[in-house]
């Protein structure tokens, strides 16, 4: 087999510091990697110099990750075409609003048999009303253009590509992963287990821990769905309630997390909620993120939740509440409110259509506290 | 079937707290309890009165709980012997070093059938090294006496007065309790459905949830294990490491404890690590509780452990150490060091044998990182 060439679709924060990543164990495992790695960058002036430029001849990316070298074997290169066309690997790491465009860019493009690996964290899922079946015929898709409907970054990748998709997820976020920071992370890939072990090969480093698991499915839900969770949790924290509350929350939140992929994906494996994409991403998103913190200040100040997430995150956007209408309507669709009351209540909260003193109320009678 | 006579033996904070729990829902459930619930005091003098006598007249307890009224058919018996010789259900709430004591004084002045049920926290395991028999005969018991051995507070009372034996655990310390604040707990008891359901109605009241598994010795041993884990996640805070180092040391202890449990107690089940007593304890305990705070400080200032824990708790002790030293007893003996490098660790650095910031070096190989 020839060395499997790499491309990391993405240059911002994420993307340059996992192209740090991939550079280094390419470079050092080059029997079985292409030690040339390709980094598309959308190109941009920095400083009155193209970023390509500056990223190729200083290898740093001065605009997205100031400060941390990029090993010299990682190439940047502006032509998504050309960044793409030879790779075996592509490493999408870019936000989601842009993944179908680049997509239906490298359609007829790709080398047969190329691997798509998703990084990106900041999926909102799209409400799929056609139920369960995989894969999704012609209808099943317009179905999903037309209505909205669940839709992952994966799929939405393999639907217009007709790739195979692997997912790496888990408590990880850019800054810490580029200081070199002891963390870990969730391959989810359904495919043989020579290509996890490449995955993990290619992924790994001292400081940068990978398991691989099969069902990916989990591992990406787990990355959207846990910022559901994390908006109660900012429910509970903006309501002055104790440690205790908040961890009984977390925990019948993480309770409908495993049933909502069980029951759109059957077939998860309870282990995988485990790893780095479960309860590790879960409780960092939960004490530290982003969602948290806008709904924390949502409930105590009583602003509206955008002007909440204006002051606090200058641009960025909370996808707790956006994930939670999205799931919301496809609870109320299926009739399967009363299984997930959190999931819910964070979405007529959020929504306004509910006071955030009654969350609570809607948790006292969790599915889970029935005798089982 | 009579109703159940049921004693709480203990009042300090938890078990007054509890006491009002029970208190309320025998009452409320007189078909299936006594309502006349006993509390063991043990008598000592408040404010110039005798507490149970205040106790009995107020309603409440000033020096343990003040502020909180206990249900008037809440009783308090100073004793021990007169508290529980009529009793069906033994709620034990004594620090675990009282537990024997009050074990030999019951022996031989309990009813046939009586069930105990185990509500104490600060279990520090003892070590256990004639293997893994189930249940000890006499020569494992005087093995343990004379060796220090692995015990738990259950098996402690199981051996002692040869009783059926639940656990209660969870996140749920005393004072939110006793707020009523909305939190949960979890019942072990390997018996019969039947019991297992009246245990769940004595205790869960609207605030209180439960849930009742059937592997009580897991619903335990994550109560006494989680406080190594807190060590760990403290040590990652006195050396200034960011969220996901923190996320990625909460998960490996977790899954340290899973192994743990599944070596030593065969036959847990994976979903009651997802029960308040797995997930939602340890996280709440790995960002507020002690053992956290006291490594967090220890690491920081430099100065022993003792010194550190002197200050902070003022005559409180953290758990976690002890309970490391334990368990590293055993694993050594056992020769199993190298599958549970987090536990070793810590052990190693409270008691000086390992700096601090070795901690993540243990973890970079950990067995959880090995391909699966």
């Amino acid at each position: 087999m020839s060395p499997i060439k790499v491309t990391v679709i993405g240059s911002g924060n994420w993307g340059s510091a996992i192209a740090r990543i991939v550079g280094e164990t390419a470079a050092q495992y080059s029997n079985d990697f292409n030690p040339a790695v390709n980094m598309w960058v959308h190109e941009e002036i920095w400083d009155g110099m193209k970023l390509s430029h500056v990223i190729n001849e200083q290898h740093e990316n001065p605009k997205y990750l100031p400060g941390k070298k990029l090993p010299e074997n990682v190439v940047a290169v502006t032509d998504l075409i050309e960044a793409c066309k030879d790779s075996d690997l592509l490493v999408f790491v870019v936000p989601h609003q842009f993944v179908s465009g680049v997509c239906e860019q490298l359609q007829g493009h790709l080398k047969d048999g190329v691997l798509a690996v998703s990084l990106i964290k900041d999926d909102v899922l799209h409400c799929r009303v056609e139920g369960n079946e995989r894969p999704l015929d012609e209808a099943g898709l317009m179905a999903i253009h037309k209505m909205g409907g669940i839709r992952l970054v994966s799929e939405e990748i393999q639907d217009i590509l007709h790739i195979d998709v692997a997912v790496l997820m888990g408590a990880n976020l850019a800054p810490e992963v580029a200081n070199d920071n002891f963390c870990e992370a969730t391959i989810g890939y359904e495919g043989s287990a020579e290509t996890r072990a490449l995955l993990k090969k290619l992924f790994q480093t001292e400081n940068f821990r990978i398991n691989v698991v099969k069902d990916a499915h989990t591992v990406e839900l787990c990355g959207a769905l846990k910022n559901i969770v994390a908006c109660a949790a900012g429910v509970t924290d903006g309501l002055g309630y104790g440690d205790n509350t908040k961890a009984a929350v977390i925990r019948l939140g993480l309770m409908e997390i495993t049933k909502f992929v069980e029951h759109f994906y059957p077939g998860s494996n309870l282990e995988t909620f485990f790893e780095s994409c479960g309860i590790a991403d879960l409780i960092t998103t939960c004490y530290g993120g982003r969602n948290r913190k806008v709904c924390e200040a949502f409930v105590k100040t009583g602003k509206p939740l955008k002007v909440v997430e204006e002051e606090l995150l200058k641009g960025q956007s909370a996808q707790g509440p956006l994930c939670a209408e999205e799931v919301y309507g496809m609870l109320k669709h299926f009739e399967m409110e009363a299984k997930f009351p959190l999931f819910c209540a964070v979405h007529k909260i959020c929504s306004g259509e509910m006071k955030p003193t009654d969350l609570i109320g809607c948790l006292r009678h969790h599915p889970e506290h029935r005798s089982k």
